[in-house]
């Protein structure tokens, strides 16, 4: 059984553990059916559309301004580019495992000319002794909150407080990968702009745990934020009309952001069911944040078909890919407005089957 | 009588002679009404959304291979930098007007380093004696078909596949500024794919005489777009989800794509009543495409009471703004889908009016 099945399997599930729901055009269009027709779009980063959902962001943020950007590629690069003209140095620090490392195709190197220094290990996050220990002189240092792709993992506030604290003393500019910052606020038990006062800059993207279309938010001081315009020219991202992202970024902001708490809850809840698994464990153990990762000792084509028959015959899309890891296979989970929707006695009951097909599967091992 | 109060007898107008309607938000939502929303949306340039309509759009301009860009802007400087390092030299030349010299802050040096030369003067259109004149080695060259910045104006066809032959003979690719080529098919009386055969790489907007949100394709061969995927990703332009833009860009291709034809023809007529006026002439004199310049002799201060005296009690927008030039003062007009939605007694009425008031005006000074 391939992959394919198992990807078939998840999609024509009833339920799925993960997520807001399917992206698909209802997601525009639920947001444009109360919206009047008559609403003017933004011009080239003007008018009322763009201009007042940047005023709100800013003072969400407690920042002095903000710009709507296309995507978190540009408006992080052109962050990281701003703070390197700024001090003179074309270099910056982040995690190895970085979107702007593994995900962009060199971009911040290839158009930016600036290098990078990657600070910690792959599989754990920046703590304030790898800062401590650099030898070069940087011009930002550059922390994603959680960190993605080791399940979302953090560090602990009092770490945060301490780089912030130094990066300052040393004139080193701080820049927030919070693309999913607002899911680490209830386990911070602190409010966003207790956690950005810590920042010089600051992304949130508008499509990861909001559920918007794309787009991101870019905020920092004026100074900056004016600069960010220019760049945002030289990239081909002021686009004359904006509104399809920001309309819809304006209405499920207002619809999810106080509910991280609860998708932080449920992480929690899920990952204990899979913890309870032969041979399953997640990464973290425990969630610090909506997100975790699954993964098993078993290869992806020994899980494949187990999970596949799971989803068909539980209707509960676990997952719809597993990736091959150094020993075994792993998925990636990120709780949104779905999970609760399914019955809890049909996700005990699935996870139940599942137990008990990984015991089976363990014991024929033995 | 301020600039204020001619955008606000534009916009009361119950006409205008320009475009294609208001730029609201009705434009997506007229797309989006007959859209099914189980529709899957394109996954960071993957899906059936996003591919279709790059077949669509490679074999509407017979290239091998088209690719949805958010805007032209990236496009464009994209295109410029693969042909600039295929060929190894970092330039590129193209009119002084150019949209990327004059409107992008200098996204192709600050980026890209790509150095450039400009042909011809402010004033005209680009001909092969300007191309053979060049002594320095160039990767690139651009034209932009037609030239906005002078009012729309065109080479013959016959200079065009003049220039080609010989940037062919010379190894210098040649790239199609095609924001808005099919608003020069009728004038040329070429297919698009006689037009795009002279050239190596071509970028059509989808939001100019197609009307769109925004949006722009880039086509060529199946090397050169495979590369620029990977420098969409590194512009922050891969973006999750482009179908707000691909599927209006579809739906008004559709509807608009054979209409140029009376939008030039309009255009024509449209100039001719300005060129009765005294004080008033266009640039063309004869449109060649569906946009032409308004010229005044007179200065914007002097100018603009009068047009919005005409817009107010005609009822027809003629201009939002008027810009200062060396003599005078000029507005820009292209031609859509409203000019053909007003009266034609009207229209004559108004000119008629607009001319007595200028003779009036001229007769004054004497």
């Amino acid at each position: 059984m391939s992959n394919a099945e198992l990807m078939e399997t998840y999609e024509t599930s009833l339920h799925q553990l993960a997520g807001h729901g399917p992206r698909n055009v209802a997601v525009l269009k639920d947001v444009f059916e109360s919206i009047d027709g008559h609403l003017k779009s933004d011009n080239y980063g003007s008018g009322p559309v763009i201009e007042g959902f940047q005023e709100q962001m800013a003072e969400f943020l407690g920042k002095q301004s903000a710009v709507f950007f296309p995507s978190g590629t540009m408006a992080q690069q052109i962050a990281l580019r701003i703070w390197c003209d700024q001090q003179g140095i074309k270099k910056v620090a982040y995690h190895p495992l970085s979107h702007l490392e593994i995900h962009e195709e060199d971009g911040l190197k290839e158009l930016h000319g600036i290098e990078t220094i990657l600070l910690a290990d792959k599989g754990r996050v920046i703590e304030l002794a790898d800062v401590l220990s650099m030898d070069e002189k940087i011009a930002c240092l550059l922390l994603e909150l959680p960190q993605r792709e080791i399940g979302g993992q953090l560090p602990s506030f009092e770490t945060l407080e301490a780089i912030s604290a130094y990066c300052r003393e040393q004139g080193i500019k701080l820049h927030l990968d919070g693309a999913r910052i607002l899911e680490c606020l209830p386990y911070y038990q602190k409010t966003i702009k207790e956690v950005c006062d810590l920042f010089d800059s600051v992304y949130l993207s508008m499509y990861k745990g909001i559920g918007g279309i794309a787009g991101a938010i870019l905020a920092g001081d004026q100074d900056f934020m004016a600069l960010s315009k220019i760049w945002k020219k030289r990239h081909g991202g002021d686009l004359i009309s904006l509104y399809p992202y920001i309309l819809s970024a304006e209405t499920y902001f207002a619809q999810r952001k106080d509910r991280m708490a609860a998708y932080y809850e449920n992480a929690v809840e899920l990952a204990s069911f899979f913890n309870r698994c032969t041979g399953i464990s997640t990464i973290p153990t425990v969630p610090v944040t909506n997100m975790f990762h699954v993964h098993f000792q078993d290869t992806a084509e020994q899980i494949a078909p187990l999970l596949s028959q799971v989803q068909q015959m539980m209707n509960i899309g676990l997952t719809r890919y597993l990736r091959a890891e150094n020993t075994g296979c792993s998925f990636e989970l990120s709780i949104g407005d779905q999970y609760e929707k399914i019955p809890k006695g049909k996700v005990i009951v699935t996870f139940e089957w599942l137990a008990e097909k990984m015991r089976n599967e363990f014991n024929q091992k033995l």
